[in-house]
């Protein structure tokens, strides 16, 4: 099958490139290096320095035969992401390419527009060029459950029906997210949504929550492909930072309360859950919600796991509040539905304490370059 | 008060614009012509030729002796609107400042793309224009009716309580538009809200339902200064374009069944209830939503009331069916709540025989400027 990745440079772009490609699959990455030089450009380099695409995918044809076309280019381009559409034609089309951090989208007016005109921008272009070239790709959007944000009622999947006044609607659940960030996405849905009714489109929309993981089947073969490893205040998840606090010796950072819940999964089951959503597409004017997580953590159960299984490492590791950055309830009700992926086929990888320690084990290596400045918080929006 | 007004060329800006400066506040508007150079693109100019904006500003001045400032500028533009938003140091914003047709957003990539970046451009700016340098302004935003669609069950006003399973969470009410211009007022409500409560912004988001009228009180003055009259399948109403057929001749176009119902307004009621928005701000943190409308009519009863009357001037006013341009229920169920401008004082005008002949008589005082052309559709979107 033919498969254009968007963002391919990313977390989750990458590992997800090769998986593709050691499956068989041709396989075409897209990425202008957006998050690389913001990542500069705010001092949050990641913690394992990584060869460019380019480079990367010469080493994995080196290790595993497979090929990974590369094109460096800005999808919120339409002259740029049509060309290689039109050009590439996929048949499926994974869209990752997305300013990912909440922090970096609060800084100010330059962080919020590049984001808006970024994510906005890159979808819009993505709709059009699948439109006007190719119709029935297949569209795997990447969205996120903050989307949903911490209703007081169980989030469903994607949808709600509502029985109002004696009569009943179903309607795209409502969303309300943090973040200008995760509110570019809630936007992406609704503008995705639009246009799948309008003209017909296939589009999965995979709700996702944190992932965590240093390591998939294809990024073992050589440390050179391993996903990137953001563990500041901007790029870096909770995960990321309780992993090399716990590692350098200082104090893990919960933000407030510690109440904050979320749904998490490993890496290895984005790559699963991105692989059944390619392996039954859906049908033409239909947008599909899938929330992709496995299960649900506050941040003080994350803050306790870690740090019992890096003590009994032999790490000194302690746990402390400090003020809340954020604009978030600290203590809510949090029941996420998550059965769509289950039902396609999911077999979940848990955060287990061996997963735990192994993660630990892997930072440990990079210990020498860990910079503990970058983990305390210097975006507030409160 | 210090009133900014964007979109000040506008059917609406224009005439708010007046009655504000009539009533005695400092009013600045800010344009730069969108419209009219869209309307030129596409061969769809008003019915009535206007003068520009500083001419305007200019008549008006001379015949009322108030002054109204006009800059032409472009809100999407960061740095234009942030100076003036800066300089001007408004009280109130009143944002009018968008691609107001929904046909013309569903042309093509460019006017789809000109729609988003204009519409979503301008809200991002006004906000943090705002927020930056008058964050205690109250901005008053022109949504639509449209955004909500035509759910099953009732339209309540901007808000809805759910229940579900037994727990309870008030939402934003879901929305779904019909168009991409609908749609890019969906996105700006949710981007407002979110910073709303991010940032404590205060503001009034206007659901308002489609507007007829060609005078108010200030226009009559002198016919310069009426507001802007588009009558084809573009910038045109239904209602404005029932009007000129039957002035011309021909038969009035329901698109399909004709069951369309949607909420309507004077445009006498649009200033009334801007003016009481304004006189009564709501407080930091607030995002109020009020639906803009006085009655609703199905298509197929505008058709009936429209041909009645101008029968009875002694039109020769037939109605037909044709084949509807646009994807949309042509028979559903519509029951729109708005009672929050009638607490707020408004005084409705409605749409009686003696109103429709009024309009049916401007319009006839321009017969000869009508192009049949101009009225049957050119953009489908089915």
């Amino acid at each position: 099958m033919k498969i254009l990745i968007l963002g391919g440079d990313g977390y989750l772009g990458w590992p997800t490139a090769m998986d593709m490609a050691a499956k068989g699959h041709e396989v075409c990455v897209m990425d202008n290096y957006l998050r690389r030089n913001m990542a500069q450009e705010t001092c949050s380099e990641a913690l394992i320095p990584m060869p460019n695409l380019h480079e990367r995918a010469r080493i994995f044809a080196a290790e595993s035969g497979k090929t990974i076309d590369v094109v460096i280019g800005d999808c919120a381009d339409y002259r740029v992401l049509e060309r290689v559409v039109r050009d590439f034609a996929p048949e499926a089309l994974i869209h990752y390419a997305e300013q990912p951090s909440g922090p970096y989208s609060m800084r100010g007016f330059d962080e919020a527009k590049r984001t808006f005109d970024n994510n906005l921008g890159a979808t819009f272009n993505v709709i059009w060029a699948v439109k006007e070239h190719v119709p029935d790709c297949h569209i795997i959007k990447l969205g996120t459950m903050g989307e949903y944000g911490t209703p007081n009622i169980d989030i469903e999947e994607g949808w709600l029906n509502v029985e109002h006044k004696g009569r009943q609607q179903k309607f795209l659940y409502p969303r309300q997210a943090g973040t200008l960030y995760h509110t570019t996405k809630v936007l992406d849905t609704d503008l995705l949504w639009f246009y799948v009714r309008t003209y017909g489109l296939r589009v999965t929309d995979l709700m996702q929550g944190p992932v965590y993981g240093l390591s998939t089947e294809q990024s073992d073969i050589n440390q050179q492909l391993l996903p990137n490893f953001h563990y500041d205040d901007i790029f870096g998840t909770a995960v990321n930072r309780f992993l090399v606090q716990a590692v350098a010796g200082v104090p893990l950072t919960v933000y407030g309360k510690g109440g904050q819940t979320r749904g998490y999964l490993n890496i290895r089951d984005t790559l699963q859950c991105v692989s059944l959503a390619m392996e039954t597409p859906v049908e033409k004017g239909k947008l599909r919600i899938l929330n992709q997580f496995t299960e649900q953590f506050s941040v003080n159960e994350l803050a306790e796991r870690i740090s019992r299984v890096g003590n009994a490492m032999g790490l000194n590791v302690t746990v402390e509040s400090i003020d809340n950055p954020r604009k978030e309830p600290e203590e809510h009700y949090y029941n996420a539905i998550h059965s769509g992926l289950l039902d396609l086929g999911l077999e979940p990888h848990y955060m287990t304490d061996d997963v735990i320690a192994s993660m630990l084990e892997q930072v440990m290596t990079y210990r020498d370059h860990i910079d503990v400045r970058k983990i305390m918080p210097r975006v507030r929006w409160k």
